[in-house]
C-alpha cells in the first residue's frame, strides 16, 4: 500500500513535468541564435567593425567613454551601477540595461524611447551624460581621423562612398549587438530537456507561471515585448526606496495613460545585472523580487516563494560566447 | 528617381523578412532535441537498446519483419510503399508515418488510436499485418531466448526484477524514438537567421500561413497537433483517386463528427516521405499540395501557388543525425 502510494506521488510528481514544459512553450520560446534587422543585415565585416567601435572611447568628449564602459560585457553587459557615469563623471538619468539579448525587444531604453539598438547607439553619442559628442560632424572627423577605421569601414559597407558616418557607427555597432544572444539552461529545458532544470527551478517556473509573472515576463527574452505601470496595486516607491519618481514613458508622451509606466524589462542574465530597476535602487535579486509580487501582483509572496522563483530565475543565466567575451584590438592614434 | 525606387522596393521586400519571421514565430516553434515522456524518461542505456529493438526482427511471426521493416530511417523513417507491407506480405490499412520526430504528436496513427509511441510500439507486436505476434507472452519469451539482450534490459531498467517485459520493449523503443529530431533550415530561419530561407521558400511560407495552411500545420511539426476532418470543402477522394473510402476517427469513434476526421500530419520532411495522405494515394508533393488547398481551404491554388509552398516544404528536410543513421549491432542467437 505505502509503496502505491510512493508510486502515485512519483508519477504525479513526474507527470507535471512534461505539463510544465507544455505550458512553458506557451510563454516562452528558446531564445534565438540572433536577433536580425531588415534595415541593417548583420555581416562578420559589420560586426567585427562594430565590435571595435563599441570599445572606442576616443568619440567620447573625455575621451575614456566607450559603449563598453556602462556595457560591460564581462558583467553581462551592464555596470554593476544604480545610474551609469558616463563622461566627465556624469551620472546618467536610469539604470543602464544589459546589451546581451537586448536587440530582441520591441524598443531600447527603460521607456522605449529608442526605436532599436541602432538608434540607442548613434544617439548615445550625443547623450550629455554618455559621450557628451557636440554633434554627429565631430565623432565622424575623430573616426576619420583615425586611419585604420576608413579600410574597416568600407569593407563594412562596400557600396558606400564615404562611409565613415555615425549612422554607420551605428550600424556596425548594432550588428555586433544583435549577436549577442545567451542561450541558458532554461532553452535546453524548452528544447525538452527535462532534467535541465532543477525540482526547485521548476517550482520557480512553475510559480512564475501560476502567480501572472507570465502576464507580462514572456517570450524569449522573459520580457522586453511590452510596455507596464510600474506599481499597479502599490506605488512602486513604497517599496523601492526611490528618492525621485520617475513619471516613465508620461515624461515623453505626456499622456496619462503612460504614468509609471516602463517598457518590461528581459530577465535574461538578471541574476547577473544587479542592481535592479529603472532606477537601480534594489541591490537584491530576492528583494526585488518580492516587491514585484507587491506592486505588480498585489501579492505577498512568502519566503520559499522568493527563494523558488529566483531559482528559476539564476536558470535565464546564460553562457557568454567567444564573440562576446573577446576584446578586440582597436587602431592606432595617427 | 530610379534609385529612389529601386531603394524603396530593396526596402519593402527587405522589410517583409523580419516581418515574416515574427509571423512565423506566432505559428511555429523550433523543433525540440527530444521529446521526452514523463512515464518514460529517456536515459542512454533505454535508448540504446531501443535502437537495437528497432531493428529486431526475431518478434515477429515471420522472423522478418521489424520497426525498420516499415519505418526505415535512412528513407526518412517511412517505407515509400502506399501501405506498409507487414509480415507474411500482409499490407496494412494504412500509409506508415515517419517515425522521425513522431514522438512530439498528440498522438499516433493516422486516427490518433495510439496514445504515444510506447503504445504504437507494444501494440505493433499484435498488429496482424505487421509483427503478427500471437501474444505479448509469446514475444516476451523471444526476447528471453536471445542471451544477449538480459544484461541490455536489466541496465536499461535496473530496478526491475525482470525487465524483459513487452512493456519495456515499448519503453526502450520509444526512448529512442523520443531521440529522433531532424532540425532543418526552417529552424535556422526561427531563430534569426534570415538568410537560411530562400526568397521562394519566404513566398511560400507567407503563403503557407496566409492561405491558412497553418490553422492544422503548426507548432514546432507543423502539424501533429490536433484532429481534422479530410475534405472540408469537397470529398478528399474525389481528387486523391482513393479507391476506398476511409472514415478516419468515425470507424473508431462512431461519433458522426469523426467522419473523416484523421490527425493532422506533421509536415517536417515531407518532402522525403511520399507517397502521401493515409492511403497514400498520391504520390507527387505537388499534387498533395494542390489537392490540400482545394479540399481543405476550398482554394484553386495557381502552379506557382503550388511552386512556392512546395519550396517552402523543402526547407523541412532535416538532417539525419549520427543516432539516427548508424545501424546497432544486434545480439546473436543462442
Amino acid at each position: 500500500m505505502h509503496f502505491l502510494i510512493l508510486f502515485l506521488l512519483f508519477f504525479s510528481v513526474s507527470f507535471a513535468d512534461t505539463k510544465l514544459l507544455n505550458q512553458a512553450r506557451q510563454y516562452f520560446q528558446p531564445l534565438a541564435d540572433i536577433f536580425p534587422s531588415d534595415d541593417n543585415p548583420i555581416t562578420p565585416e559589420k560586426v567585427r567593425l562594430g565590435k571595435m567601435l563599441f570599445y572606442e572611447t576616443r568619440i567620447s568628449i573625455d575621451g575614456t567613454t566607450s559603449c563598453a564602459k556602462c556595457h560591460p560585457v564581462s558583467l553581462y553587459g551592464a555596470d554593476a551601477l544604480p545610474k551609469s557615469i558616463g563622461n566627465n563623471g556624469k551620472i546618467n538619468p536610469r539604470n543602464a540595461p544589459t546589451v546581451l539579448n537586448s536587440a530582441g525587444q520591441i524598443a531600447q531604453h527603460w521607456r522605449g524611447d529608442r526605436a532599436d539598438v541602432e538608434d540607442q547607439a548613434k544617439r548615445a553619442l550625443l547623450g550629455k551624460a554618455s559621450f557628451g559628442a557636440p554633434s554627429y560632424k565631430w565623432v565622424e572627423e575623430r573616426l576619420k581621423k583615425i586611419k585604420g577605421y576608413t579600410l574597416l569601414f568600407k569593407l563594412a559597407f562596400p557600396d558606400e562612398k564615404n562611409p565613415v558616418t555615425v549612422d554607420n557607427f551605428a550600424k556596425a555597432i548594432g550588428a555586433w549587438e544583435r549577436t549577442l544572444s545567451t542561450p541558458s539552461r532554461f532553452d535546453r529545458f524548452l528544447m525538452g530537456h527535462l532534467d535541465a532544470l532543477s525540482d526547485k527551478e521548476k517550482n520557480g517556473l512553475k510559480k512564475f507561471i501560476s502567480f501572472g509573472c507570465v502576464s507580462c515576463h514572456s517570450g524569449m527574452l522573459i520580457g522586453g515585448n511590452m510596455y507596464q505601470k510600474f506599481g499597479i496595486y502599490e506605488p512602486y516607491w513604497k517599496y523601492t526606496g526611490s528618492k525621485k519618481i520617475d513619471e516613465g514613458r508620461y515624461s515623453i508622451t505626456k499622456k496619462e495613460k503612460d504614468k509609471y509606466v516602463f517598457k518590461v524589462p528581459p530577465l535574461r542574465n538578471v541574476a547577473k545585472t544587479s542592481p535592479y530597476f529603472h532606477d537601480g535602487s534594489v541591490k537584491s535579486l530576492k528583494k526585488a523580487i518580492w516587491i514585484m509580487g507587491k506592486v505588480q501582483l498585489g501579492k505577498e509572496l512568502t519566503n520559499e516563494d522568493v527563494e523558488d522563483i529566483y531559482s528559476f530565475l539564476l536558470s535565464l543565466t546564460g553562457e557568454l560566447s567567444e564573440n562576446i567575451l573577446t576584446v578586440p584590438v582597436l587602431p592606432e592614434d595617427n
